[in-house]
């Protein structure tokens, strides 16, 4: 029996269900550990399920927040530092990962209060999460202020990636699911990817081919 | 081992090998159908990975593309008829999602050409793909040109939400490993997920407790 919700129905409803409803129907997100640092040098670690790809050359990679709420010293961060990392939430560490999310004081890092590890590269100034198998540095590049609800889009640049040497497959493709890396859905929910197929470019009038295994 | 791969070895690298890189390197992303028409009432359908959650007070949705490369029907569709459908990717229909990726000419349905069905609502003018459990009408509401490398956020509102009854949980989740959406890792994986764990609200100086289950 399928149902159909309208824009009224979803306005009117109760808060806490317009959030789990409307969090979790556009599909799989990304699971990511922000690190960041204040002008003071205190570190901060927030997870983020709005990180996304946004181009490859040069690398480009965005996230949505809004600055007006918490987590807001991720972005008062970003601004001022104008350096972050992101680092995958491993499914070993989904716990922490998600304590990360309690309103912490702008005095306590979330490195100590969730049981993560500093980690700094020679070349990155932002700090890393050493527990994370896959970690991005990445600066600030440009906002993007959503008018219809002052939600925000900050557009990043991928200065280095630190990954284990064999997770890269010979054509570049990282397989996320031998890494441990998890996935949200809506606002609660981490889950493990079981990898089905990889595909051939499709093209015109020509059956589609998997890819062959390395 | 890990290794580390800075900005300029990113820039140096074949097109392939850093598509590939760097599609897969900031985690799972969403798997769906985007379903349009065009002005003389043609239909296409087209699989994207760059829809993401951005509210949901109003409940808004938003997609990465680039207008000056293939698929660009879509964002012709989206910005002339001012309606679009956002449709989940069953792991039933991988490879069909995937081949509706081929560079079809502009007199093509990819709905014939990748045996999807075109499906409409009562009240919502873009045409949806019948063969998706979860099924989301979009009206276009602003869009963001990317500076750094010509894409283009486009922002739109939830308009209405078709799928099973049952899927929805009591607190307004909706499980989508359930319903057998895939997610997208790079260019051409697709996998299914297995849920691990909900958690409550984090809370600073309290244990992270999982939620009961239904």
């Amino acid at each position: 029996m399928y149902t159909t919700i309208q824009l009224t129905d979803i306005l009117n409803m109760p808060k806490v269900k317009r959030l789990h409803l409307i969090n979790s129907i556009v599909g799989f997100k990304s699971a990511n550990l922000i690190g960041t640092k204040n002008t003071n040098g205190r570190s901060n670690v927030a997870v983020f399920s709005s990180i996304i790809h946004m181009g490859s050359n040069p690398p480009i990679v965005g996230m949505v927040l809004r600055p007006t709420s918490v987590p807001r010293h991720t972005y008062e961060n970003i601004k001022n530092f104008g350096f972050y990392t992101i680092n995958h939430v491993h499914h070993k560490f989904i716990a922490n990962a998600h304590q990360t999310s309690a309103k912490y004081k702008k005095s306590v890092s979330e490195f100590d209060a969730c049981d993560f590890t500093e980690y700094y590269s020679p070349e990155f100034p932002a700090p890393y999460v050493r527990e994370s198998k896959v970690k991005i540095g990445v600066s600030f590049v440009e906002e993007h202020p959503i008018k219809i609800n002052n939600t925000l889009l900050v557009v990043g640049q991928i200065m280095e990636i630190i990954l284990p040497e064999k997770a890269i497959e010979k054509d570049g493709f990282v397989k996320l699911s031998k890494l441990g890396t998890t996935t949200i859905n809506g606002l609660d929910m981490y889950g493990k990817v079981q990898a089905l197929s990889r595909f051939e470019e499709a093209k015109v009038n020509k059956p589609l081919q998997e890819k062959k295994k390395d």
